[in-house]
């Protein structure tokens, strides 16, 4: 019944409707639909789906993303499905009689087990693009990263080049300087033209727990891109960014220094200095070793040698698609 | 039926007996079992469990750990509850009409959903201590940790006496250097007194899949601690493992040198120097920014700055119950 109406409600779109209704509207945030939700059994199950294949399969996080066809139309779909974490909420549902046990082994006081919970106590979220272009599931595709080891040397000569070259627009970020943005968002402001910055939250932060606590100060010096041009004359700036970015916080969120994670990123997002602090509970973006600078070791190092970043190798990940790693493979460097 | 069964089958242990049996067991292999497994339904489902408080709930990785009483049954319960990656060779089955689809909100072309999945296509792991001990509960309870900026002063006066005063046994490390344990595990051997080391699979590698390749060198001398005590005498021990363990896991592994991450912990978990090589594509645990340092960092560090490492902070994160964290409390460090 199901199969027949829906069908029957909707016919596939040609490759030129698509493309003449659609490939303007991917990044649009209208409500008009152009496949699909006409039919309003259209993706109420996963019926007739089939797999091409995995685009990216996060067994950490486990969530994977499928590119698929679907059986009487045409063009592809891409579907993520992500695993949810656990609802505390719901806690005492799931272990009741309802959730039934498979003994997989038994060692003493130890039972391992798989656990058949009822579907509406285990919901996953899913996320379907379709028609999906070449650009979703590029956007999807698990890109692969390599290190690079950058020499002074390499800095100069590609990645220096990179940045002076590559158009980054900093306008947000004089909004915020400025005041003319983000004002009422402001956590702590020091107005020093040297050693001055602003504090706000972070983007991804929702600022309602304290657990994820995740806000980055920016300085308003506007000539310092990155951690490469730091030496002994930003000591006094550097300082002061750890020393009230850390009483602001303790202050505001009573999360004390000792709980807190302060660190530069390099390669940065964007090249006007700035430093992030979250809170240690939390796995921020970016924490790993080759990405995060913590602040006190950068301080330590400067104060043990003043020109410490413009003489040692900064090792650090890069995704092979990006164009500086283009940069750095016509420079030579992945053929060394 | 099934609860008379139960109930019937096997009576609630005493306090008395459980001690007697059990307490000594927690970390035997035996099969003996000494409460539950005489009951044939026991644990075939969460019947009769009661949440009394969730341990931990890792967000991140979809798992949670709950306290729970059992109707009827003497002591705690701690149950594990953990959602599995996605099994690529079961997403056909999942990707069918059996799972159904909640619309959450649509625009455009991007749906949004809500799956309900078929149990058996959506197991969890789920594992159960009964009865559990305190240090059951203690071993899983969320443990917080703290930033500690270790400087040159309070390495000497903190760390070196912890390391010095606590007993690590090495034999295990002396084994293997002495070809008494694991020989058929080494990847590669180079004997040299002073720059020789052996390299292994990490125990937590399967050596199955590359994606989560972990290995480490462990190397031949035995009179180097930790990374506090690297200084220009030892470049060319260090560059000797880069060069030689990343070839040796290339002609292995066929694994590119720039697509691995070559790293020391600090702190370490074992005091006789050793590093770690992963493959890039995957988070093996302890690698951010506080615990991981890049051997091609250290080793610029060092050639910058040949006592580098006895000179600067070194900032990590503790937990709070270890015995370390103690010391540098009694020290005064968190009442500065």
């Amino acid at each position: 019944m199901a199969e027949a109406t829906a069908k029957g409600a909707c016919s596939p779109p040609t490759k030129k409707q698509r493309t003449d209704d659609c490939s303007d509207a991917v990044d649009s945030t209208t409500d008009q639909g152009c496949v699909g939700d006409r039919d309003p059994h259209f993706l109420t199950s996963f019926k007739d789906f089939e797999v091409v294949r995995v685009l990216n399969n996060d067994e950490e996080r486990k969530s994977v993303v499928v590119e698929c066809q679907i059986k009487g139309r045409e063009g592809v779909a891409v579907a993520q499905l992500q695993k949810l974490p656990f609802n505390a909420q719901k806690l005492g549902d799931i272990l009741s009689s309802g959730t039934t046990l498979k003994t997989l082994f038994q060692n003493d006081i130890y039972y391992n087990k798989t656990a058949l919970v009822p579907p509406d106590l285990n919901e996953m979220k899913a996320t379907v693009i379709y028609p999906a272009e070449k650009k979703h599931i590029l956007r999807y595709e698990k890109q692969p990263s390599s290190f690079i080891q950058e020499t002074p040397r390499l800095f100069r000569e590609v990645t220096k080049r990179f940045i002076e070259t590559s158009s980054f627009s900093k306008e947000w970020i004089y909004n915020i300087l400025d005041h003319k943005k983000e004002v009422d968002r402001i956590v702590f402001e020091d107005p020093d033209p040297d050693i001055g910055f602003i504090l706000v939250p972070d983007l991804k932060w929702t600022g309602e727990q304290m657990e994820d606590l995740y806000l980055q100060a920016i300085v308003r010096r506007r000539d310092i891109t990155c951690l490469r041009e730091l030496d002994a004359s930003h000591l006094p700036l550097l300082r002061n960014v750890l020393e009230k970015g850390s009483t602001a916080i303790k202050e505001k969120y009573g999360i004390p220094a000792h709980k807190l994670r302060v660190y530069l990123h390099y390669l940065p997002s964007f090249y006007h200095l700035h430093v992030h602090f979250s809170a240690l509970s939390f796995e921020a973006p970016g924490t790993w070793a080759g990405k995060a600078h913590l602040l006190s070791s950068v301080i330590s190092n400067i104060e043990t040698c003043s020109d410490h970043y413009q003489k040692v190798t900064l090792p650090y990940t890069l995704k092979d698609n990006t164009p500086l790693s283009a940069m750095f493979k016509d420079h030579g460097y992945f053929s060394e």
